[in-house]
């Protein structure tokens, strides 16, 4: 590929150095996005001119475009149809659908993903520990699939190729019955080969295991985060996003109340890069790792996660205002995974 | 390179799309993995399936060619010659001696390693903390090397170019004498120039130091992340693995029992790669960074290091069955480093 | 490019297989490493003869060449104007001013830079938890600035496009005023866009808060990771340092003495790479992860830290000698990011 051949925007190419990028900036079109174009032209750049990666897109996606709403995701957790067994437990049932749906995750870039209940994240399962989980899954997507929970199980419910019920083929299904151990925040996702195609197509949720007794009363919202490889070359992603879609609490920041005690899950699904990363401006948090502890580790704004590490983060706004997150991984935020809290009285 | 000159699966090339690669799936030959063949070839991808790495071999490396067995290494600890000095404490003396060694780390796929007596990773070394410890080290490699211990110790004893023996010459020797401390699990290695490639070359292994009254009774083992670059670029690997072998453990899975406490002494010495996971499946541990705290830190099922970190695991299973471990690194999986654990009654 | 345009050692081209580079080890030119030459070139490398990145310069960069001296800065903190506001508590004041600098990182070598207060890292900030910083910021660089801070404020406080006075035009000035909290050590950094860039570029610092009470009496000094993308393309670092002259310390090794406490402030700002480390040779330290408890986290010899992280170590070295310091990863360690401690009695 030459300059000549596609001289848009892409990954070096796009020279930031002495433009200023605003949150209302540069905007550019699909095809450099999510075409099969080679990210590594040898586009030429003047000397003390950075390259880097950016795009903000031309506004948000809409929610009805994909049938699911990261705003509405965030918050929305799935305890399940709950009964009680005759030895006096809790059992909570779900039906998960997998199925193939070509999301748009930009405006006007669509990517052929493999998704649980026809969103990503899929939906949020939770239940509190020693709960009984009973998960019917069912397999409408074209390829094989399979749901691996982390959570403490027999093996043969572990949702790996060569065990238990293993792939499950397209049209069949099987049911997967867990405890809930151990408390936490843990995540689940297909496990079928090959492991990153499969995550990176979005088939990724959070599972949370409440404390018996539960936390202090919060703002819950869940978020995970994950990337696009739109060039299918499995070496490297160009989108990032938590909850799936690039910039979208930019574009729709999230509400929370000054003085409210707010608690993230957050998750990191990233595919192909070795870290992801988490920053908060303004404001500090205390950070339980895995969730599996009452008590916290750290008290800081930015944390790293490798991929299936998970933690909660809780903070207090003490202040009003829109307050910046975002991976402190800088181009991570450039190109996806940067949003808002906007605190009000 | 173009796809017909080397129309074999590389890291970009192997189409994994719509294929389905089980625990007994693809196989391919030594030639493009161990060759000096570039692996960012420009092959063409279909818009749609993901390109991705991956390998599962022809069956496990035989331990006779080698001369060393990952599963002999596990739990093979070297308490080395002991004996009391006037003062009272407990002087260990070791021989470890360096070597050249073309080893296989597939079937078909040799690398000309280097060595500490004979195996990589090198034997691992325990002692008690406040022990003397002394290292005859004899280098019978034709390049110079060192060993740099992990330990407190004075600077004559650090292992490293222009300081005490510095750099040992073919044919020479140095002896080391140090104390065991700090209680913990800690690495040594080759410290000679260039750093990079004495690691990557097999030059590592793991330094016990128990605390003074030893730790609960477990079934205890060794496990040493690595990498090797078997293109000799110094900008990635072709092949992980956890001590040496890619997917040994997954052909030989590792025996524990039900109910059994089991402590994994995990590091890292991975090159090029910035970081390193360990995921268990289906259970959970307690970790313990560097091994210097009798608390744990954190208990998940998921941990990153960076290369020189390492720590201790430890976790009881509650099932029988067979349960995988791997780097949450999809890509590291999928090209050796994966493994099992059999549980049994 | 081919290897006949640029015969000079380049990232993969240097071939260290059989050479042996010590301390005082090979010297190259200014060109090969600051010019805008793509560093990907397709030298051949014979098999079996690793390729590796390493320089180590031709001596020390002149101090009096850029106008500050990394031994300075490492003990450099800046208390303010200091004075006492009506309702008792303590005011703080500093100007700090952005300015446009080619400075010399290794001998013959400039980079473009982008300055506070003339130097890289700015200057070290240092107030205790509930003071009143007050902080005039004069742009006198030809691109528009801001100041971050790592720190609990109000968002008009926070230094970002398009909040409070957003934006600082060259030739502009604002004022930003926030409450010294909480404790610990913190980051301040440009966040005008590209934020890559205006970072790579040098604009960051350290900002101490100490606890009310300050912290046990200690040697203090405060070391920020970095990176040098000397072709300017914004995909990767040519040379790697701590307080951004690469191997500064390795040619003036810093003072301590023997048994007495140490406290390193260490932050990572580091673009382009996904982690940083630090390993300390032959001592281990207390680490307390963002410097917000004064009860450490770990007791080990090596730690990571993603961009924007940074915490405490404190270490006593209880013998007399030369102890080398670098990141474990071992590129960036032989791209500079080494250095020695020189304890003495």
């Amino acid at each position: 590929m030459t300059a000549d051949s596609n001289p848009g925007p892409t990954r070096r190419g796009f020279l930031a150095g002495g433009a200023l990028l605003g949150v209302a900036g540069a905007t550019f079109g699909a095809r450099q996005l999510a075409g099969a174009a080679p990210l590594h032209s040898e586009e030429s750049h003047s000397h003390g001119v950075m390259s880097g990666a950016t795009f903000r897109g031309s506004g948000v996606v809409d929610p009805a475009i994909n049938g699911f709403d990261p705003t509405k995701i965030l918050r929305d957790f799935d305890y399940g149809k709950v009964s009680t067994l005759p030895n006096g437990r809790t059992l909570r049932e779900w039906t998960v659908t997998a199925s193939d749906k070509d999301i748009e995750i930009a405006p006007g870039v669509k990517f052929p993903s493999w998704l649980f209940n026809g969103r990503t994240p899929g939906p949020t399962l939770r239940a509190t520990e020693g709960d009984r989980l009973r998960i019917r899954f069912i397999n409408n997507s074209k390829h094989p699939h399979t749901m691996h929970f982390h959570s403490i199980h027999p093996s043969e419910m572990d949702g790996v190729p060569g065990q238990g019920a293993g792939l499950v083929a397209p049209g069949s299904e099987t049911t997967y019955e867990i405890d809930a151990e151990p408390f936490g925040f843990h995540l689940y996702h297909c496990h079928a080969n090959p492991l990153a195609e499969h995550i990176a197509r979005g088939m990724y949720a959070g599972l949370i295991i409440d404390p018996d007794g539960g936390r202090p009363d919060a703002d819950e919202m869940v978020m995970i985060q994950n990337g696009w490889n739109t060039t299918f070359d499995g070496e490297g992603n160009q989108m990032y996003a938590v909850n799936a879609i690039p910039f979208h609490y930019m574009y729709a920041p999230i509400q929370v109340k000054k003085n409210k005690l707010v608690r993230i899950y957050l998750g990191n699904m990233l595919e192909y890069d070795p870290i992801n990363s988490f920053h908060l401006h303004a404001n500090f948090f205390k950070y339980y790792p895995t969730g599996t502890s009452l008590v916290h580790s750290e008290f800081t704004d930015t944390i790293i996660q490798g991929q299936g590490q998970r933690g909660i983060l809780e903070v207090t706004f003490p202040f009003a205002g829109k307050f910046m997150f975002h991976a402190h991984k800088s181009e991570f935020a450039d190109l996806g995974w940067m949003g808002f809290f906007e605190v009000t009285e």
